[in-house]
């Protein structure tokens, strides 16, 4: 298990370490992008190496976040790593890097404890709103790329505001960065990380609301995102990223489930909970974790068999 | 034209005043139910008699921000306004209120200087939050219920923190408010606002993104709520409420315009903005007005007309 450490001891070894390399985790999204090249940003501030590391490539939307400078190789001297609650997370990056981080910053309850030390505050909306605090710690003076990743991530990871994991201290951090950098257009990235869809993306949504299924006499919603779907009307698989949210759109959803095919039937699954249910409980017996409104895991099955055994998952949960 | 006053004056106004009916404007929304009923409950603690006056029904959706107890009707002391730019907001209730408002108290650039005494600030995100700092002057102890309305009202008014009129201040706000009342559940209320939907919403919003126009090199989108289009789909006009965000879901939109049929040729007519065009300015030069980047007007005449006239507007305000 991971030594527990607090916020000065997170600053202080940020202090200390060099040649940092940042880990953060597969299908890389806004809140571990943000804290990935905010970290890196802070490091370099601090006159270090750092570079972030992902077994994917960052979506074509996070571009802005990135530095201007084309990112260096070099060895690792020191590994820390954010938004990961656990090795699994680096994808195929496990091999490289398990057992070796020295310090996890996260913010999932079902942090497991794989690195040395961890600095883990599972009421915060983000991994992004801890290290805001642990930046403050520092002392340093942010940039507007640091802003920008901070800013993003905890947009994106509480649902612009909307969910359950949003708290005061986040609605704080955002007055503060909003009051030094009132310049940055923070509707242009709430559009592009919200609103904006591509013609394929409108057809994607509609497409799966059309298909949605209703379980447990509409308490429970499913939508499958399967290859056959996507072949059939012409809609690339990418546009069926992040539709989490479709799930819960009906009125008196509980639990809204999201099933993505991958090879081999396997299924990435993603659950939401409105209001009564514990997702990560759920995802937990099936390998999975995250927090309790939002949870994911991944199962091997026919459609049927998965279905069955979510539904019956779910029923036991809401009973 | 108003005098305009201050906090301390407004503040010291609320203080004075008896009686009060509170006019909020007609199809009423988050923000002005929110002001109306939070400022209802604030002078009931300082005492007074007041009841909020509107010449629709307040939507079910919004019933919980009202008082437990019925309202009381009683002949107005003091008549004081909220969120409404001008008297035509007041519908029929105009005949009996025009030229009487004392005081009224608004976040619309277009307020056009109706009441005798007014306390506009235009770059607050909604009237609830010129409302809150007000509230704050009178030193006034908020109850769960003033919290309710001010948080719905801010966060509805911002599209849940996401549009430009959001600022350090609106964040710092809702901080404060979560702090005081952290047993709130904010997320169901969002979600109340922003996500649940009938099965029949649903389908009216597919329909609107299938049948959306694009214009003008797809910077200019529409969608028509005609009363045709609802029949023919067995969809409920009010199911079309609130779409106005949908026609700037396309990447490259720079003017979403959702156009509602009224009776005889009229058409209640949004106008919204991602970045570029000032819509206020557009909806002015048809006798409506709003803000910046969420603007108003009515128009009579054929959809050909209407189309070509607003296009032509639009068009100008891009080159």
């Amino acid at each position: 298990m991971s030594k527990l450490i607090d916020i000065p001891a997170a600053a202080e070894f940020l202090k200390n370490c060099r040649d940092v390399h940042i880990l953060i985790h597969m299908n890389p999204d806004g809140d571990c992008i943000g804290s990935g090249y905010s970290l890196q940003a802070v490091l370099k501030l601090l006159g270090k190496r750092a570079k972030v590391v992902c077994m994917d490539p960052i979506p074509e939307r996070f571009q802005f976040l990135l530095p201007e400078e084309q990112e260096e190789e070099f060895p690792a001297g020191n590994i820390i790593s954010v938004d990961c609650a656990d090795e699994s997370r680096f994808g195929t990056f496990r091999e490289t890097y398990a057992g070796k981080v020295e310090l996890c910053i996260d913010h999932h309850i079902s942090n497991d404890g794989y690195a040395h030390q961890a600095y883990v505050e599972p009421d915060a909306s983000s991994a992004c709103e801890v290290l805001y605090k642990i930046y403050r710690e520092l002392g340093v003076t942010f940039n507007e790329q640091i802003a920008k990743c901070l800013y993003t991530g905890i947009a994106t990871d509480t649902g612009c505001f909307k969910f359950s994991c949003t708290g005061a201290d986040t609605h704080l951090i955002v007055s503060e960065i909003m009051r030094e950098f009132p310049q940055i257009r923070y509707d242009l990235i709430n559009r592009k990380m919200f609103d904006v869809k591509t013609p394929s993306r409108i057809r994607a949504e509609m497409l799966m609301l059309s298909q949605m299924e209703y379980h447990l006499d509409g308490k429970c919603t499913m939508i499958w995102e399967t290859k056959a779907i996507c072949k059939e009307n012409h809609i690339n698989q990418k546009d069926m990223e992040g539709l989490t949210s479709l799930p819960l759109q009906p009125d008196g959803v509980e639990v809204g489930i999201t099933l993505r095919e991958q090879d081999d039937n396997w299924y990435r699954i993603s659950l939401r909970s409105t209001d009564q249910v514990n997702v990560s409980e759920i995802c937990a017996k099936f390998g999975g974790g995250g927090h309790v409104r939002a949870a994911g895991c991944q199962m091997q099955g026919t459609a049927d068999e998965i279905r069955t055994t979510l539904l019956n998952a779910v029923a036991k949960a809401l009973a």
